[in-house]
């Protein structure tokens, strides 16, 4: 096994900017896709991904596709699976994984909607599959969110993702969704309720979250941000003071439902604040930025104000 | 009336940093508070937050304690106010302030837990009241709620607020919460639900939220997020396919109640994650990354990489 040996299993968006990523960080990467044509559409973009994120310290790492499975699990220590959301896929996979990897390989998969429980019940060596789901895009944004069962397992999960200069978090039991979606869908189900019960527009959120908590939350966390808020005495003053009002609050947020006037509401708000922009060019605006934030985080001194 | 000038009324924290916000782009400030001490000592805090931000291409204005109401309000446009959140407080300042004032004065409150109509009942002159939340430090976060029931009121504001270089952000009708601290407590419900199920530590809600979407929204809003996940055909595209999975994921989020038990598992939480470091430290850390990311957002050039 060569542990500096990964295999891409899955090639769709997620798998090849995954494959860019480790390569970015010296690894020989092997990509396998169902359809030989994406695999191969992959290395383009994962040897572009590769090159922008290499360090002048090190070199960028080979991407190939394979023909076959066989090949692209060829000394793998890990293959990182992205493929289609369906249990019964993903399971047939992982058994003929089993069958042509070296034994001490891992998969990790990147699902998003499915939790660990469901895809290894009834797979012959459950130990050796963990979830390890990124923040999308992965070879941009920090966070790889993981269950493991096994302790080594674990181990490995977050020597490797430290490697790549991820921020791996564990949770302690799976749940749909993992931690970030589930914060991701409780705020956007109140940011639905919001334009629904015409409090705001779609616009007037978005420009609210941007320029006040989504801001913050880029730096503190909402624990943190609440123990903060609670001066000296942190967050035990908090909730002595304020919680019973924080509940009082949570009694009154939304549960709206995604009726077709509450979708026609939501969809002319965002035509209304992009003005017609194309989604790719928005996404693209949305990278870069989030990219500076990056960097002014990493290196104080390269943002800070000259005056 | 002296368009640059500016009455203080209340000069605790939120007080003094509004103060030294308006200083800082050349206002004149007055500051007024139920206690003399309280607004002699802002004038401090305010002029330093003021020399802070001043540029180069402008003077910062003068920052005075005033004695009584009426040399707080002598020629002042506007009268931010910030007094302790209760009704019977606020409608006794209000009409003093009224009797005092030159007759184009507004009143904006800075309430975060009150609205516009709970403010205006009884008011003599509701049209000259409205609401004007900032996220704390006002003079750091750039968002600032507005309601006002009259056109021009909010006109003033938003090209007041403007000169202050914050985004105010208008609602369409008053709601408890505004906009920022709904959406905040609706995160903070489920963070608090994940970590009362034993789903994830306190530190690692937080180090979820900073990495993945807290990082996302510091750049685009929820609505705007979804959009992006939406591919090339947007939210329309993702709330057709996607909407009755989101439908599932809001049923399964928790409703948390904050128990004696649940208390001390968030407060032993915050205190694994912040190892004993003290508030005020972890609060001027959080703002002073704060800066670099408005600041690599403003200047594109200083935050990017050499590469």
């Amino acid at each position: 096994m060569d542990e500096r040996a990964i295999a891409i299993l899955g090639c769709g968006l997620i798998g090849e900017s995954w494959a860019g990523l480790f390569a970015g960080h010296g690894y020989t990467v092997r990509c396998w896709d169902i359809d030989p044509l994406v695999a191969r559409r992959a290395v383009a973009g994962a040897t572009a991904i590769a090159s922008d994120i290499v360090s002048t310290d090190r070199k960028a790492g080979k991407v190939t596709a394979a023909d076959d499975l066989a090949e692209a699990l060829t000394g793998a220590s890990w293959a990182q699976e992205n493929i289609v959301e369906r249990v019964p896929e993903k399971q047939a996979l992982y058994d003929q994984v089993f069958r042509l990897a070296a034994s001490d390989l891992l998969i990790a998969s990147s699902t998003s909607s499915l939790t660990w429980p469901e895809l290894t019940s009834g797979v012959a060596s459950p130990e050796r599959i963990l979830t390890a789901h990124p923040f999308n895009p992965p070879h941009l944004m920090p966070l790889v969110e993981i269950y493991a069962a096994d302790r080594q397992a674990a181990e490995r999960a977050e020597s490797l993702f430290r490697s790549l200069d991820r921020e791996p978090v564990f949770l302690n039991r799976p749940a749909t969704g993992h931690i970030a979606n589930r914060l991701s869908s409780a705020l956007w189900r109140e940011a639905v309720n919001i334009v629904a019960e015409g409090i705001a527009d779609v616009e007037a959120v978005d420009r609210a979250l941007v320029n006040g908590p989504g801001l913050r939350w880029a730096v503190v966390g909402a624990h943190m941000a609440y123990h903060l808020g609670g001066g000296e005495g942190g967050i035990r003053h908090y909730l002595a003071h304020l919680g019973p009002s924080q509940e009082r609050r949570w009694a009154d947020l939304g549960t709206p439902s995604l009726t077709p006037e509450v979708i026609e509401t939501l969809v002319q708000g965002i035509e209304a604040e992009t003005e017609g922009r194309p989604v790719q060019e928005l996404a693209s605006e949305r990278d870069d930025a989030i990219r500076r934030i990056l960097e002014a985080l990493r290196h104080p001194k390269a943002g800070e104000p000259e005056a």
